[in-house]
């Protein structure tokens, strides 16, 4: 156990204030920072736990959501929808989460990579919610925002619409209803 | 269940990324928002669970600590060695969390209602380590950036270390090093 240990990560989160991504936040014209992203995402997945179709570790799900973006410290936002961006950066987040994990004590730092790594593969139930529940806020975001991300970044319809379908797999009910409103946005080009 | 409730809540939870606090980011020329705060809040309780004193319910901590300053959406952020104003908002904080967890349905909002008075009165052990563990990341990050929040705010060593001794309720070798390094610091005026 390492005190100095842990503080000296405490300090590394701070560099994932500064990490910006591509959705402002209702009302501001800043663009949004990966931590409070992290936030919202895990307290997103704590309101719709009902609705998962598995019994799920809530723990578990909380924990992936608040470390899942950890690696953007050296990796940087990627647009979820550059599918060759998202790719080719996967190594490198890898690399990052064995150093910023790397930076707590055993079996903390083990733990914690074999978490994230677990979210990013998607395979067990925690993993595939998770992964839907991250997708759910810029989808609210940009329905209520005239759809802000997809507009600056040229995103039809059609791309949205495949992109988060797999909300579908963590509350259905969800999914439904965001979907009937992307269908009936009148914001996206023609 | 209601999806729209749960929907509009999530876009009430925006306006937490517009309060700001006392404190700036590590390198950042800006304010702290209150919505990175709680993430950083949440995910320093998780590294720092296995030093808590009782054996502590994890998942209810975590979830205290993503809702716990959710009340500034109404109340705003009242800085914590301002014991009047402190004082003064605590009936607004009550009204706020009756509105906003009110946005849910039920049983949902009642029981996020519950846990954060839960937190607010501080009597269980989960509430007491995690009211703790919201001190930490202030004193982390002035003790890494010349006490920028207590030099801008007058606040004096005697008060840094009275108002976050608590900490030695969450962890004390934390609070053993946080308090060596406050007694070491050479910005707090004679």
């Amino acid at each position: 156990m390492s005190v100095a240990k842990r503080i000296g990560f405490i300090l590394e989160l701070e560099k994932l204030k500064g990490i910006l991504r591509k959705t402002k936040p209702l009302g501001l014209e800043r663009y949004e920072n990966t931590a409070e992203h992290s936030w919202q995402a895990a307290l997103t997945a704590l309101i719709f736990l009902d609705h998962a179709p598995n019994q799920l570790d809530a723990l578990k799900v909380l924990k992936m959501l608040l470390i899942h973006d950890i690696v953007e410290i050296d990796a940087g936002d990627v647009f979820v929808y550059d599918a060759q961006a998202r790719a080719d950066v996967a190594e490198e987040e890898d690399r990052a989460a064995i150093r910023i994990f790397g930076m707590l004590d055993e079996p903390l730092g083990s733990e914690l990579l074999a978490l994230w790594r677990e979210f990013e593969e998607r395979h067990t139930p925690e993993a595939k919610f998770a992964k839907a529940i991250d997708r759910v806020n810029p989808v609210i975001q940009n329905l209520a925002a005239n759809g802000q991300s997809w507009v600056e970044n040229g995103i039809d319809r059609d791309r949205v619409l495949a992109m988060n379908s797999q909300i579908d797999g963590a509350s259905p009910a969800l999914w439904r209803e965001l979907e009937k409103q992307l269908m009936e946005a009148d914001f996206f080009q023609q």
